[in-house]
Order: structure tokens, then C-alpha cells, then sequence
């Protein structure tokens, strides 16, 4: 089944707003088996929101609108839709109450403009709003459901979960759709659909795979739709799990995980620390890393090494090797790695060295160009990358290439690559 | 002039993405005079994009489709797009020699997939996009333009300010729309709107003045639409005048400055130089610093001391001060400022220590209490800081505050606070 979500308000037309409670409520929307056909944003304007209810009615029996229900002259969306539905505004008693209770708590007088808000559409089933003023209405017109509620995120939120969704799942009987999504790094978006053509040529007609691609993070998404959630759930976790025969290597794990993240877990489970040495990264490894909460019980630290100077005195890097091979080298890389590992007193080290750019390039050493090393007790292991010419990507993408190849190490996969 | 967005992909219906891109395309229109009249979000499918776009074109003459354009089987929008406008496929050399470009520096063979990238559609001008595989296409038929670009974002900004937006405007002859815009930090949106109150009333008509607040830094533009380029230049520095009047001690920048960028002129003004320890944190303050093209200039480094341990021995905390008084206090942080910019020898450094949560809180100091400390040769200065429950966001606001205490200090205005 589908469903269409219209999403009033200027502020989301110029771009001051991105809409996010579109893409929420499509997630939750989802999770009961529903579609979402079609988003569209529209201004707080009587013939737009008409003719947008209009097109979204015609494509499907399910309209969920936010927005535009506010006290203020430019909220019209309630009166809008009392005329679309050939109703009439009522005073509703608990509508009212709420109002006034939310006011008080908020030490606002009541007045004209707020007491407006206790009014709705005779024709609308009504759900109170417990976070805020505006109820959440809901139409019924020819089999076909139109629901409006209120744009502030958590209001609506907290109307959908409570409220709303289950009174949708029962008015509606809907099939099953279940996501499951595997995260792979270290290769690109058609090199593995290359890999997984015949994977795909597969799949049975219920489940469909999805490539969501975000700067070197690739997202497998499988879905899967049906009558019978064990059969479809079993369904996708067979193709799942080929996955993980066909490509091991790339994935480093499933859902809204991360590359920190995985690499948190993997150090908990050996009961290891990590500290990094940053030159072209300038801090953003162990801050990527720092993001994860808890991150302090294998997280040491890091000395960001800008200068050469940080790179000898701080890391013991050899003077000699840093003249004679250069800051940006297999050996200087490998040396602070080697030296924040001892110093730190650390289980595994990550160190980086790199031209980001935009100046600093040569033609031997062209901006982009990044060692990375990783430390341990099984040794020392480095590597040299090509990124391109965007300082701010470069910095990204050594961020990540680290964090994969420490995820490497730890597994004990370098030695196959 | 009115224009349309048309957002092309599943994960943005089932809210897997949210649609950053439709409002970064919103704000940037609306700085060449085009108001977006609706935002469509739909799916990779051949029909609903026909639909959409015919939709599109009845209300405006102006669409932008972004997504669809990837190498893989999900990906129609190219075909779709191709047939809508009675064209076929045909081999450009210049984007073939980009595609093989970029392959070349990411190290991937080229394939039949990729191949199929550098097949554009005959009647479509094409941009090429520098940062990625697939073209922007533009289309024209009875003087309405159709632009398709590929949906990752930094692609589509890319091609959009460079190659794109220069070309609407010279094409539909945009009216003279000039925005000027200063940075502040250090107070909240209600009350700059009550002191700039009476700036506001005395606004000629064309002015207006918008506040784009964003985590701690409000941003306030005065935009200007007139027929004469010069007199509203002119009318918008007379303004911007005032506002350095008003609020010299809050604004910080202009345009697309930054906390790091303003700091980055004031020191190599003063030819110093800076480092930072970081608790809380984890090294997003010197991966801040470093964004900054040329910040090799006067940073030199950080020691990012997570755990209590480092912070004795890398940055001479004294073991008593740390047990008596916790790493969450005054004389910590100031003793961890005073530690690196004597270990690293510069002539400024920042120190912050603080519970980022979600763990880790006291009744004393709960979680988001932060130390910050800046130390240079006027002696030391700290403060601290309650911000709230979101790790995240604690850490993003520690960074921003540690930045523009550290602006106050080098501009010697800390005295006056």
C-alpha cells in the first residue's frame, strides 16, 4: 500500500529547514508495511495545498500532511481543509483544555488567536496533542484517509508513534516490507555490481537490492515484501548471509553501524586500545573515533603532528629520514605510528601523512597523495593513496581509508589484500 | 520567477537520506531571484518521473531533477529522460575522457557500466562534472528548461555554483539580487532580534534582513532586489556599516567565514602560532583548524589526552590536581594549556576538558559540563561551560565556544567580557 506525505512551509521551500520529518516519517511509515509514493513540499497557500491534496488523492488512499497549523495569520491549513472537506470549525472541550494547559505551563496568556486553536473541522477525528497546542486531524472521504498534524518535529513525532500509526495499521490492512542493509567499504559502486550481477539475477521477485553510495561507504539495502513477515524475514537473511560469502571482505557491518563504530566493538571484544598520529588528518581520526560513546575505554589518544618539528620531538621520527625522504613517506608514516604506539603504551596505532592540498603538491608527490600506517604487535603495515584535489575530501577520505585498514589489521585481514 | 525540484530516490522516500539537497538548491535559487514553487520527491520509476515532470512543467519553466544517474540498473533517470524528450543515447568524448579520468585516479578498470556513463542523450547540452562520473544534462523545449544533475551532493554543488547557476540566470535574465552577510557569535537569536530591533525598523524597502542561525553561530544576511546594481551595493554597505556599530563584539566574520578561518587571519597577522589539548573534544578542534587551506602556516599540532594517564605524561598535569580536583575542573584544563603550548612551543594554545555523555555524569558536574582554557604569554583564561545531554552536539558546541574564546583572547577582548 501507499501512502503520499505533503510537507507545508516556506521555510522548507527556501531551504532555511531540510525536512527531515518527511524522511522520519517515511521510515516509520515503513516499518507498517507502508510506502511513501510521493513527498511533496509545498507554501502555506490555500489553491497550492488543494491541488496538491488533489494529485496525492488521485495516486493514493493515504495523505499524511504536516505543517501550517500554528496560531499565526500564514497557518491556513486547518481552514483549508474544512472548506476541502465541506465542513465547519467547532469548539472542542479537550482540544481546549490542552491549550490551556500548555499555555500555562509556558506562562502565555490566553487570547483570541490561541483559543482559535481549540476549534475543528465537525467532519475530522481528533488526537490531542500532547506535546504542544495543535491536534492532529484525521479525514475520511470515499475509503480514502487524509491526516494533518502539526510541522514542529516533536509533536508530530509523538502524535504518529502514539497515536496515529497504530490507528493507520488498523484502518488499513497492509503487507509485510522489511529492510535489511549490509555496509561495505573499499571498493566502488559498479565494481560491485559488477561482483554482484549474478547475485542480483538471483534474487527471488519479493526482494530488491538497492546500492547507497556516501564517499567510499557503500549501503547494500535489501527489501523485501509479502504476506508473511517470518517467511520474507527468512527470505532476506538467506540473501544476507550469501552476501557475506561473495563479498566478505567489504563488509564491515550492517544497518546504521560505522566504520568507529565496528572498530569500538572489534577493540572491546579483544579487550585493546588504540591511540592515532595525525599529520594530514589533523585530528579528525580521533575524532571520528571520539564520537562513539564510550569510545574512552579503548580510545588513549593522539598527537596531531603538523609539524615536522611535533613529528620528531613528540614522535620520535628520525631527523634524517624526515630530510631525506620527506614528511609524506612510507617510512616517516610508519615511524610516528611506531612512536605514538610506544609512547601511548598502546595496543594498536594508526598514524597518517599526506598533501590534503589545495598547495603543497609536487609532481613526484601530487596534492592527494596520502600514506597511512597501522601498528601493532603483529608489526607494522602502510599503504599509499591517490585521493583527488578537495582538501575537505581528501581529509574525509583519509579518515575513512584509516579506519578501514586499522579494521583490517585488527581482523587479521591485511595479509590477503 | 518560480522554479521546481524534482528528488529522484527510494532512500529518500523510505527516509533512509534526508533531502539536503532540495534545501541546499532552495537557498541557492533564491540568491539568483528563482522562489522554488514545490519540492517532489519520488521514486526511480520510469513512469512516476514522467508524471512529475509533466506535472512540474505545467506549473513553472524551470526544473531541476537531481539522483538517478548512477552506473547501476536502478538508476533511469538518464533513459527516462532521453525518451521524454524524443532523443537518443550517444557517446561524448569529453565526458568518456572524465569518466577514464576518474576511474584512472580511483584505480578502477573501466567497464561496460562505466562505459554507458559517457552516453548522453543528443538534444541535451551537457556539463561536465569534475568531481564525479555522470554529466549534468540540460533540456529545452518551448523556452522551459529541464536540468537533470547526479544526486550526490557534493557533485551536484559543484556543478551547480560553477557551472549551472551562472548559466539560469543568464538564460531567464534574473533580476539584481545582492546578499551581503556578517557572522556573530555569542548570543542567541531573540535577543539579537531585540537589540537590532530598531536596525530593523529603519531598513529602506528594498533591505531585508533574515537570521539563519545554525549551533551557537547566527548568521545575518541583508539581501537587496532592485534594478541598479551599484545603489543596492551601495545601500547594503551602508547598512552592514551600522550593524559593526551595533554589534562589534559578536561578529566575528562575513560571507562564508568561519570561527577557524577568522582565527586563521588574526594569527598569521601576529605571525603566532597555536596548538591545542583536547579532552572532550577528541581532536575535532585541530581537525577544525585544518580545514583551513594554509593552516600549516601557524598550527602546530595538538595532543589529544583522552586518557588521564596522557594527560600527565604528555602534557605535565600534575597527578595530585587530577585526583583531587578531577580532570573536569579549572586547574586541569588550565594546567593542560599551559602543558602543550610549552611542550609544542607556541605562541597560543587552547585546552578543553568536559563530560561529552551520554555516560559518565555526576549530581556536581552532569553531563555537558566543559572546561575550556586558552593560554598564551597574558597569562591563562578559562571558563565553563553547560550545555546539554547530546554528545554530539556537546562536543560541536565545546569546539565552537573553545574557538571564539580563543578569537577573544588573541583580539584582547577578554578582559571586557
Amino acid at each position: 500500500m501507499y501512502a503520499e506525505i505533503i510537507s507545508i512551509g516556506d521555510e522548507l521551500l527556501i531551504g532555511q529547514t531540510v525536512n527531515s520529518n518527511a524522511a522520519w516519517m517515511g521510515q516509520e511509515l515503513n516499518k507498517i508495511g507502508i510506502e511513501v509514493y510521493q513527498i511533496s513540499t509545498i507554501s502555506d497557500d490555500k489553491n497550492h495545498i488543494v491541488n496538491a491534496l488533489n494529485d496525492a488523492l488521485k495516486r493514493t488512499k493515504l495523505v499524511l500532511i504536516t505543517g501550517g497549523l500554528g496560531p499565526t495569520r500564514d497557518d491556513i491549513t486547518k481552514y483549508t481543509l474544512t472548506e476541502y472537506f465541506n465542513s465547519s470549525l467547532v469548539r472542542n472541550e479537550k482540544v481546549y483544555k490542552q491549550v490551556e494547559k500548555m499555555l500555562k505551563k509556558r506562562s502565555i496568556p490566553m487570547n483570541d488567536l490561541n483559543r482559535k486553536q481549540a476549534d475543528v473541522p465537525e467532519r475530522a477525528s481528533i488526537f490531542i496533542n500532547y506535546a504542544g497546542t495543535a491536534p492532529a486531524m484525521w479525514f475520511e472521504l470515499n475509503r480514502k484517509v487524509v491526516i494533518s498534524m502539526p510541522g514542529v518535529p516533536y509533536e508530530m513525532k509523538e502524535l504518529m508513534t502514539k497515536q496515529i500509526l497504530p490507528s493507520i495499521s488498523q484502518y488499513f490492512k497492509t503487507p509485510v516490507i522489511i529492510h535489511r542493509s549490509i555496509l561495505t567499504y573499499g571498493t566502488f559502486e559498479a565494481k560491485l555490481a559488477e561482483i554482484l550481477s549474478g547475485f542480483e539475477d538471483q534474487l527471488p521477485p519479493e526482494i530488491k537490492l538497492a546500492y547507497l553510495p556516501t564517499e567510499g561507504v557503500i549501503k547494500l539495502r535489501l527489501t523485501g515484501r509479502g504476506d508473511r513477515e517470518e517467511r520474507i524475514k527468512k527470505m532476506i537473511n538467506r540473501e544476507i548471509d550469501k552476501l557475506y560469502k561473495i563479498i566478505p571482505k567489504y563488509i564491515f557491518g550492517e544497518q546504521d553501524d560505522s566504520l568507529e563504530k565496528s572498530i569500538g566493538v572489534l577493540l572491546k571484544e579483544k579487550g585493546e586500545t588504540l591511540c592515532t598520529a595525525e599529520s594530514c588528518t589533523g585530528g579528525m581520526i580521533a575524532h571520528q573515533i571520539t564520537t562513539v560513546p564510550g569510545s574512552s575505554e579503548y580510545f588513549i589518544g593522539s598527537v596531531v603532528a603538523y609539524s615536522n618539528r611535533i613529528k620528531e620531538k613528540e614522535l620520535g621520527v628520525n631527523s634524517a629520514t624526515l630530510e631525506k625522504e620527506g614528511a609524506v613517506s612510507r617510512q616517516v608514516v610508519e615511524q610516528m605510528a611506531q612512536g605514538v604506539r610506544e609512547r601511548f603504551g598502546a595496543g594498536y596505532s594508526i598514524a597518517t601523512s599526506g598533501i590534503a592540498g589545495p598547495a603543497g603538491g609536487t609532481t613526484e608527490k601530487p596534492v592527494g597523495t596520502v600514506w597511512i600506517a597501522v601498528a601493532g604487535k603483529n608489526g607494522t603495515y602502510s599503504r599509499k593513496y591517490i585521493f583527488g584535489n578537495d582538501r575537505m575530501r581528501n581529509i574525509r577520505r583519509s579518515t575513512l581509508a584509516a579506519l578501514n585498514l586499522l579494521r583490517q589489521y585488527v581482523k587479521g585481514e591485511l595479509e590477503h589484500l
